[in-house]
């Protein structure tokens, strides 16, 4: 007896050590148990030159091109599939200017959502779209003249107004902080070209199966295009998207600021329907007033979430599944438009799992 | 006497979980047992425009730059960190027109040096060196045409003869990997500038004390200038680099070949002694000859292992510890440029702990 006793104790003690380090659904808070990880290119098109490629003549190392080929206008995706990963993975987009660095850590080098989601049983895919990062072969010639403009982001996104950062901001204040986050910015190898970006995270998609998209900014519009385009989108989520798709036969008014006039982007009856199919959830941080502003990080937020809460609700009146959540307006302050990259991230993640929880996406 | 027998075997397994999955230096094989990840950026200058920002002027979405900042000429670097990481970790440096991304992975989809070495223990860095892959802003105006060139890059890194690979070649043959491979490239975004990369690859090291440089090809100069200027470069492992440091008083001629001259780069007699006090190892692949030839790749490779073999011996009798290996010389054939990703990397991967070991590099 006292030795099934005995027995039992040290059976459960080894069960408990094997699930806490094979990792059940939610890992240890210490190390990361990766099941997988890679890196791969996925869409774009290959350009094939007329002519004879002479195998035997150099060029020197910037060749004519005669006879030869060039791939280019893919993403690249990084990917981590830890161990007991939950069914749907995280595919993470990012916006402007960005690359998958913005999901790797905070720039005050704590976790990003990249590893918060792996330790909550998440696989977790990062994109580089097309023509930025690591994807840098893009199929139309580049200038990138190096344009000082860190004050227009600091402002436009909100962590302030320059220099200063705005009261009880969530964004680090310190100076490394800063300069790592100016430093994650990288520049457009050639012109945004939507279709490309969209083809590209759509051919992921078909890559990987299901799994739940989640875009920051720039990355909001090509993402519901994505949506639309493929049904392994299972549902998506958006920080602060920058654009809004709306069913052709209930358009509104274009929103005019003092950053730009913003456009609804018009898609038929039936694809605005497809993305009905899925849950959507979208996230709004602080500083964004209702009426218009000077404030150049306020208008173009005010102009962009006036139209979000336009898109929530034509989409709830034709049956949609989508959930706005204005953080202020559930008592979180200080958020920019980095908001899932700030002091308060893992509060920003927590409410992220709650949401996959209620819709049964972390199975 | 049957129960302590009992207990005795219980904490036997119970140990045995614990150390395979909170990982002993060698990992699991299974799983990647990770104790911290992320990514920052290091180095790099700051552009300050003169004039004055003004924050309520909306200049569009390219502003005149008139009293903003620009960060720039930045590396960034992803890391991982293993459990119970050994003590130095190893930092790599892609070549021309590459990205951290070469390490990452094979073009076939197996693992790279990258996730080979964390299984074994070692905390791994792969650099974007500045004005390439993530590390995109660069203080130079860039102009990026896509030129077809990838025939010319087949040739020079000796997978073959376009459209042939090399008889017994040890890279991938199929169509996808070939894809992969293509879409791994991303281009300069302005000059390379040997100072900035250097000097990016120094702050990298200021910031993790001690770690083991891993270097490919044109990565292979910045790589023996930083461990000249930095001291917590304890060792370079240089993969078919394609420059050679020598001292002042002991400069060879320059090797004429079909893809060019390729001249000795010559530093300070006591510069060259600093890179004397390190454990330095190179490995050269198959195809490439002892006499001049036709075929692009195999001279553009004889001028560099030609001038290798005279870095070697001028190393040597300045006391350097310095081991030249030549694949094919040592019964391992079919090995091109990047052999360190292609079907036969665990055996070079293998090569190299055997290395670390002999010379210490691994505790």
């Amino acid at each position: 007896m006292k030795r099934n006793l005995f027995f039992s104790g040290m059976f459960v003690l080894l069960t408990f050590v094997i699930l806490s380090c094979a990792g059940t659904n939610v890992q240890n808070n210490n190390v990361l148990v990766i099941q997988e990880q890679g890196i791969f290119a996925v869409g774009g098109t290959v350009i094939q030159n007329p002519g004879t490629f002479d195998n035997y003549k150099f060029e020197g190392w910037v060749p004519s091109g005669e006879g030869q080929s060039y791939h280019g206008d893919h993403a690249t995706v990084s990917y981590q599939i830890p161990a007991n990963a939950r069914e749907l993975p995280l595919i993470f987009l990012h916006g402007y200017g960005q690359s998958s660095r913005s999901w790797g850590t905070t720039p005050d080098g704590r976790d990003g959502f990249n590893n918060i989601f792996l330790r909550r049983g998440f696989g977790v895919y990062l994109i580089d779209q097309p023509r930025r990062g690591q994807a840098g072969r893009g199929t139309v010639e580049a200038t990138i003249p190096p344009i000082a403009d860190e004050q227009t982001w600091f402002d436009i996104w909100r962590m302030g107004t320059w220099p200063d950062f705005a009261q009880n901001v969530q964004f680090p204040k310190d100076e490394e902080s800063l300069n790592q986050f100016f430093r994650q910015m990288t520049p457009n190898i050639g012109p945004i070209d939507g279709a490309i970006v969209i083809n590209s995270v759509s051919a992921l998609f078909d890559r990987i199966d299901g799994g739940i998209l989640v875009t920051h900014s720039a990355g909001g519009s090509p993402g519901w295009a994505a949506g639309i385009k493929n049904s392994n989108v299972k549902a998506i989520v958006a920080y602060e998207p920058g654009g809004f798709p709306f069913p052709e036969d209930a358009v509104p008014e274009p929103i005019p600021g003092l950053t730009g006039t913003l456009s609804p982007e018009v898609v038929s009856v039936e694809d605005f329907n497809k993305l009905m199919q899925i849950p959507i959830v979208m996230y709004f941080g602080d500083y964004i007033p209702d009426e218009p502003s000077a404030n150049l990080g306020a208008e173009n937020w005010r102009t962009r979430l006036t139209m979000a809460r336009r898109f929530a609700e034509v989409a709830r009146s034709r049956g949609g599944d989508v959930t706005l959540v204005e953080l202020p307006k559930i008592g979180i302050y200080g958020n920019t438009h980095f908001l899932f990259a700030e002091l308060n991230n893992v509060q920003l993640a927590d409410l992220l799992s709650e949401w996959l929880k209620e819709k049964g996406l972390d199975k």
